[in-house]
């Protein structure tokens, strides 16, 4: 099944994200099967990622957005563990510092673009932006209203100069971010996640969805689609975003470098032997 | 087995790899018991990596060094995998730029350090300025021997704030290295990697094995030791290593952080349930 085309939100449409069930798993029979197509998928990420790492002309920027305990980490443990750490990085957007209050929204992360060769994946981006900052009032409408179009035009800027970019937003329905919340609850381990704030968060659910789905509305572009991923079930969010990653990954087109050496000639001088042709 | 204890440099000796048998495989029956050790290691370190970015009390600092194709790719690519990208990230040191010649040789290095409750890996790293610079006469013997003791004092500050520094050399055969050339001429796919300086630094084999003692028997210390990693059998290199980052980790006595919320009280209020003593 191709996620990336039932996934996908179409550009320039209106979304509602009431249309949309959190519970999907995309007509497969068990989460074993599911389970087995993504190990099959990953398997074919892995030289691709290879690949574009020697290729180094074009880079792949993952962008995760999702309310608390979506999932935004599980993907990258379970997803973009199928890459080359060597080529692969996570950038996290929390709180900005001073420093980065004092510049454009899209001054810190335009330094953690991946370079040519490079995959990265935002765990929460510039979209914080047109979330959080519009949720909580931290800068007026008028100014979080214009954010759309410079986002649109970043994208567009990076993609033509060489990076691939593919947005997830995770979707898990409110019951299910509430027993996820349960569960760190109840393990030892996992209580130190929990804090006020999430269940203040949670209170904004409906306020969050708007800005989502505005976020969505204005924002999946031709250049820079978004995906809405449903991701109540772990191991169907997990196998969608593997797909879409690696769809765009097959579209880059991406070619092992000619060697920069007459190998022949490698072969002879140091290697004392003629190679078989 | 204690491969911490068996591959570290005592400080204060003085090395010679001739007396290191780089074909070494730990006493271990076979190839599929060694994995099988490695698995049960990399089982157990996934759990400290996350108590370790949750904690945000240490980090961790991985060193790699070796000769071309010694293996540290395949480290990060088997070792490191076991840790959540999330909190975990490669830093590869190549030919300086033009800003960074500009500064003095730590300085690239220093932004690089990992913060409190990060992973990271250098894949090579400042010993470069006492190995190519040394090698190659990129600055005189006058600058490049007073590097030992800088080395040492800016190792030795990091660890007294709080990052754990573990250094690998990986130490391969001259034979090794030619044949693992040659594995690459071979396949299509890696011949790009194949350079013809390469061979031209592969033609410095001996003038390199110095430089190499000289860092070992400068610069492994109390706080921050070298371990020279016998590495012609990747799945020992693999073990050994993740032996040693495994008893560092444990030396670290992470703990899972305390909850900052009131447990009973986020329970009754949100979960409409009292928690079970």
């Amino acid at each position: 099944m191709d996620f990336r085309k039932k996934l996908a939100i179409e550009p320039g449409s209106t979304v509602s994200l009431a249309d949309i069930n959190p519970e999907q798993d995309g007509g497969i029979e068990s989460k074993e099967e599911g389970k087995e197509k993504l190990s099959g998928i990953l398997d074919e990420i892995t030289p691709l990622q290879e690949m574009l790492y020697a290729e180094k002309k074009h880079a792949l920027l993952i962008v995760l957005q999702g309310i608390d305990a979506a999932g935004k980490d599980g993907v990258c443990w379970h997803v973009i563990r199928a890459m080359n750490p060597q080529g692969t990085y996570v950038a996290s957007f929390k709180q900005p510092t001073e420093v980065e209050k004092a510049h454009d929204f899209l001054w810190r992360v335009h330094q953690r673009v991946p370079a040519m060769g490079q995959v990265a994946v935002f765990n929460r981006s510039h979209y914080e932006d047109v979330l959080v900052a519009r949720v909580h009032n931290l800068v007026s409408k008028q100014v979080w209203s214009k954010r759309y179009h410079e986002i649109n035009n970043f994208e567009e800027f990076l993609t033509e100069n060489g990076v691939t970019i593919v947005k997830f937003f995770l979707y898990i329905s409110k019951d299910e971010q509430l027993e996820r919340f349960e569960k760190r609850l109840e393990d030892k381990d996992r209580q130190w996640k929990i804090s006020a704030s999430d269940y203040a968060e949670r209170d904004r659910w409906d306020e969050y969805i708007e800005a989502y789905e505005a976020m969505l509305s204005h924002c999946s572009t031709a250049h820079a689609p978004w995906y809405v991923i449903p991701a109540n079930r772990k191991w169907f969010r997990n196998l969608a975003a593997a797909d879409i990653i690696h769809r765009a990954m097959l579209d880059m087109q991406i070619e092992s470098p000619r060697p920069t050496v007459d190998i022949d000639e490698i072969y002879r001088r140091y290697h004392h032997a003629v190679r078989e042709a």
